[in-house]
């Protein structure tokens, strides 16, 4: 697709016909708007996240079918932490006019692939110029009425669990990281269903995605709830060849950070039920503070998170 | 706002304060997504278009409060022209670092204004560094189940009419232009709640928002219903100071175009209807071609509309 001799209609025509059927839609690309009838008995959650050259990826160091994959799996990824399907999204590209054909190619198909495999169709967007490749997506889902996971409903005494492994995402951005290390960044798999599984199961009223770090991810769960945390930094499961400050303060992991009251199954059973690694690692408690411990001890840690425009602790672009 | 000193969790906080309330919505600005409980027999639509510094406008002509009005007044007219009233939006910003404050301030001031007048919150978003500044908004509306104005709904037999004026747009382009018409250009008032008033009315099937030119649009309308047209240039409506050229090519007027069967009322009658001027331009035929007529002879005017990444008609930026 080279936006050069396509210009703008035709490359709308042309990721229309890609971007298959979209059977829950009454409209999706084609009208001033895309028209979704909603189910009943359903809530819609909504989230919006952009994904900028050389602020998230480079093209130099990203193949485009990665970047595809992630301007969508990032927004997934918010669906996923309510707990909700998801429904369709919609995609904002701004576009050099000097970008190739087969980088736009390859950018669609990993978003396709991406949604095609979570049932999420691209139904609507917008196509503009700009300086700087930027891709905006915004994602729809829908979770049974009163159901969403909230960042607000943790409560004392509740378990605290995370999916999978975490700061892969970071020691991927190492200028020695090994493939394995390097894929976690640049094409995050988050543990889509175990959202939705929590809330058909009835197992959590919580959860959030770690998106900015486990302790950063956490302490937005905490402030929201008004309650404080004892994690056992041992319990933390860190990716082969990460570490433990990788872990807690790296990101982009977008593994699912949940809590669930004290007669929930253990881990290991979690993890059968949710189809993913799920660890244990700690615990909520009335007083509002984050306390990190091994082996029943308090430690310190840097744990300090991603921000935009403050200096990275990392010192690297993200 | 400035986002070197705020940091990306100082600023969405700060953006939060100024967003105000969103009664329609269980959870606004604060978690993984925003949560909408959709009300019974109300379809849902979604539209997102971006603003990109250079591209759409520049600073340096251009205050900040027209630039965050304009931002969100293109998406509100997609959801107008569905004939939905608007229930939210989502706004992502890419911002250069070196932004001021006060550009800042700004632009919310005029983004969060409209969003106010027009009962539609600002519920959730993204932020990022970026070089050039970009502003992308997704923006939810909701319309009564079965009756979104759909631009495949035009009946040959139908009248043709078109809210306010057109040409204004896009003769504010030029250097000389004066300042009423650069208004048009900058901050465009798009005849919000006309759209919901055809619906609620049963005035119209058919609708779509002048946003490429009168011509173009009305082309989309064409193809997508199947139909032809016949329209009598004498009763365009064309914006004092601007020409008949610009107001068929010009684009950017975000009027709205929309379609009536044989029995509706007059145009006068309408517009008292709507709260807004209306003209009635022409008819639709059989026939699957635009003619354009003058004093019922048919005539060839340029009315090619402005596309990306093709040379623009009027070799100006948009």
């Amino acid at each position: 697709m080279d936006p050069r001799a396509l210009g703008e209609f035709g490359l709308i025509e042309a990721i229309h016909r890609r971007a298959g059927r979209a059977p829950e839609w009454k409209i999706a690309i084609g009208d001033d708007a895309a028209v979704l009838i909603p189910r009943r008995g359903e809530e819609l959650v909504f989230t919006t996240d952009a994904v900028v050259e050389d602020v998230h990826f480079r093209w130099r160091t990203s193949d485009p079918r990665s970047v595809g994959h992630k301007a969508l799996a990032v927004n997934l990824s918010d669906v996923n932490a309510m707990g909700a399907r998801p429904v369709g999204f919609l995609l904002t590209l701004g576009l050099p006019p000097r970008i190739s054909g087969a980088r736009l190619d390859g950018f669609f198909a990993g978003l396709l692939a991406l949604g095609r495999a979570s049932h999420c169709p691209l139904v609507g967007g917008d196509i503009t110029r700009g300086r700087d490749f930027v891709a905006t997506v915004t994602a729809i889902g829908a979770v049974p009425r009163g159901r969403a996971l909230l960042r607000s409903a943790a409560r004392a005494g509740d378990r605290v669990f995370v999916t999978g492994a975490l700061g892969g995402a970071a020691a991927g951005l190492r200028s020695s990281a090994a493939p394995a290390l390097v894929r976690r960044q640049i094409a995050p798999r988050p543990p889509l269903g175990a959202g939705p599984a929590l809330v058909a199961q009835r197992l959590s009223r919580c959860a959030i995605d770690v998106s900015d770090g486990l302790a950063q991810d956490l302490g937005h769960v905490l402030g929201e709830s008004g309650v404080g945390a004892r994690i056992d930094l041992d319990a933390v499961p860190v990716v082969r060849g990460a570490t433990l400050e990788e872990a807690l303060g790296g990101g982009e992991d977008y593994e699912l950070l949940f809590t669930a009251p004290r007669s929930a199954p253990s881990a290991a059973v979690l993890g059968k039920r949710l189809g993913c690694r799920v660890s244990e690692i700690g615990v909520i408690t009335r007083q509002r503070r984050l306390l990190l411990e091994r082996s029943g001890h308090p430690v310190r840690v840097s744990t300090r998170g991603f921000q935009h425009f403050k200096a990275s602790p990392k010192g690297s672009e993200k």
